[in-house]
């Protein structure tokens, strides 16, 4: 748990530093949010259930789809660009494997009314600034990016139908899970001619935006994104964690444009964040369509990323005063201690019953208190109490009333 | 939610003072776990449901049950005692009122380890410094407060066996909610002769700790631990905010010992908070028992409270800056200045599209920034931007690298 308030705070701090806005979303959502017809992993590993109200339910696997239905529900009442974080649980009934549970947190940042690019370049630039923060360098992780766009000018000059668009990048997505056979007899039986299938794979092997230049040209959207993103990256200072690569599509069927993904570079770990854009994704669910990006960052593979690098930081109990009554009859005593001291604002652990000296040391050191503090008959009769500095060992006695 | 952040950081700068650490506990819990058998309101409210791997699975209703679990499960290697907090988010399935929501979050803290009175007199105070800190008096609320053993030493008298007495407990609960002659009914149909339903609603009436020794008379551990109590508020300095009232005996079937809930005075709400003693529960799951004491506290009836009493608090957003490049071209280098200030701390709303000057001024203000930074290109020529001190209206140059 201090672990978790750790990351947490470092989440947050991020996110208020380039100036988000923190939300929640219910746990519990209706099923249909989450239901869509690509074949995501996700849709299959939803925990859901009929609540005693006879409705289908759902625990949310995602965020996203709440922050859209928010957004819809909330209409013109909002000030666009909304630039929103969360840090929320998830719930996927999934194989738990290294840096994968069924419960897990997310932390969201989402940028809503932005059609621009440099949305996307600002969301990068806050994953690397907390990245930065917790010791984390360009050497350890860096970030693969492409554009759905990609995709969708190389199907679209096979004349594929743009219904196909997000199951193509379904079963795109798995390119590294599964045989590369399985994804060819995927893409055929989604409808994707054998030459199409062949190019498409051609162009997801490139690494290069000059090449992906020359083959699609450079009047597409896709490669004048990617190159404006490129070139941001360069202002905000993070171009040396950055790499373009036409393999990553994101495993979500909402992306629309640029997509990124977070990884390690020694390659031993999942994904560690994800996003993109999703331009069309609040008309799905009936409302007027915005422009809108962000990423999800979970807390699991981060915390096996940090312990491989050993860069866990020491979270440590921390109450800065142990008050303890040398006699049972000076309980009360010690609970009027402990009293005043909270209401100067100090931490303090009161102990609750009569207990050895041995025992109030020992205790003092596991919540590594700076002061112990003891009430004794003799010094209470004089209003006073006795101070131990635990770190030096110094000892004196304290009037009631100056004790601070 | 900026309200949301603002309760739960006093609930934790609070739980802090006292020493206590933060724990969470799984939101998806077995059912068994909430499952006991004596008529809880809390049993008919579940939300459970079979998952993908055929387990009876319930979202949990409150905390203190996967506390217990957690404590067997980590059996001797925790030192006692633990002093524990948590604010969860827990499920009811439940007709929605004022301060009652079907979702809601739960501050909770716990002492398990100590038999002694002055664990109860501990929570208490956290709570009482809790209310302090919001603003809310010993003339808005109070606590009433009870032990179980009362009814307890009643029902002895009568010989009415002990496994009736959490269903009795759960009964009398319901005293301010149904009618009386449905109260009697139920009593008497669980096992209580009528002579005994009336010595016990007579006790229940009782408001005065001197009556109630009267009654009990003084060897029994009720009238001890309660007048004990009493002693101990006056050390920790919150008499005026506690009375005795035999009626309290809280809706949770766990309760062994002292019984506690917060009210308004005005006597408007729902129970703020609630409490108690719980010596008994872990062996309800197959561990060894431990003594126990804690209490919950709602996200939801307090912010009513503090509505009427007009002690909400403003919670504004805050963002230090807003930077806006003054021409398309010049926004690569508004992300600069907005990485730099982010560097040194400074957070900042960077303008992420082409917007005129009196768009960035209005979001400025919406975001209650403290200075505006415009890039404009004859100021970056010289590697300087203007700064635009909100507040005030001052306007200067300053050159980039002396920017902070």
């Amino acid at each position: 748990m201090r672990l978790r308030n750790w990351l947490f705070r470092i989440f947050r701090e991020v996110s208020l530093l380039f100036g988000f806005e923190e939300v929640d979303f219910p746990v519990l959502e209706s099923e249909a949010l989450f239901i869509r017809k690509a074949g995501e992993e996700i849709r299959d590993q939803l925990y859901c259930f009929e609540d005693r109200g006879n409705r289908r339910v759902a625990l949310r696997p995602e965020l996203t789809p709440s922050l859209a239905r928010l957004v819809i529900q909330k209409g013109k009442s909002l000030s666009l660009p909304l630039k929103w974080f969360a840090i929320g649980q998830c719930w996927r009934y999934e194989r738990m494997t290294r840096g994968r549970r069924r419960e897990h947190y997310q932390w969201n940042m989402d940028i809503i009314g932005v059609p621009d690019v440099m949305a996307e370049a600002e969301l990068i630039s806050s994953i690397v600034t907390f990245f930065k923060r917790i010791g984390i360098t360009a050497s350890d992780v860096g970030f693969k990016i492409s554009s759905r766009k990609v995709l969708q000018e190389v199907l679209r000059c096979y004349s594929i139908p743009e219904n196909l668009f997000a199951k193509v990048c379904i079963i795109i997505d798995k390119i590294e899970k599964i045989p590369m056979d399985e994804i060819k007899k995927e893409l055929k039986s989604a409808g994707v001619s054998e030459k199409a299938v062949e190019e498409l794979l051609q162009v997801l092997s490139i690494k290069s935006l000059t090449k992906l230049e020359e083959i699609l040209g450079s009047a597409g959207e896709a490669v004048a994104d990617l190159k404006l993103l490129f070139s941001l990256a360069e202002k905000f200072g993070y171009s040396e964690w950055i790499e373009f690569d036409a393999s990553v599509v994101r495993g979500l069927a909402y992306y629309t444009g640029i997509v990124f993904e977070g990884f390690d570079r020694e390659g031993k770990l999942r994904a560690i964040c994800g996003g993109g854009r999703y331009d069309r994704l609040l008309s799905t669910f009936g409302g007027d369509d915005l422009p809108a990006c962000g990423f999800g960052f979970g807390d699991a593979v981060i915390i096996e990323l940090l312990k491989d690098k050993g860069l866990l930081p020491e979270v440590n109990l921390e109450v800065e005063n142990i008050v303890s009554a040398l006699d049972v009859d000076l309980q009360g005593a010690a609970a009027r201690v402990a009293s005043i001291l909270r209401e100067k604002g100090q931490s303090v652990d009161l102990v609750l019953e009569s207990k050895p000296l041995k025992w109030v040391f020992k205790r003092a050191a596991r919540i590594n208190a700076q002061r112990l503090i003891l009430v004794g008959s003799s010094e209470w009769q004089r209003d006073m109490v006795s101070v131990k500095i635990l770190s030096s060992g110094e000892q004196y006695e304290v009037k009631l009333d100056e004790l601070e």
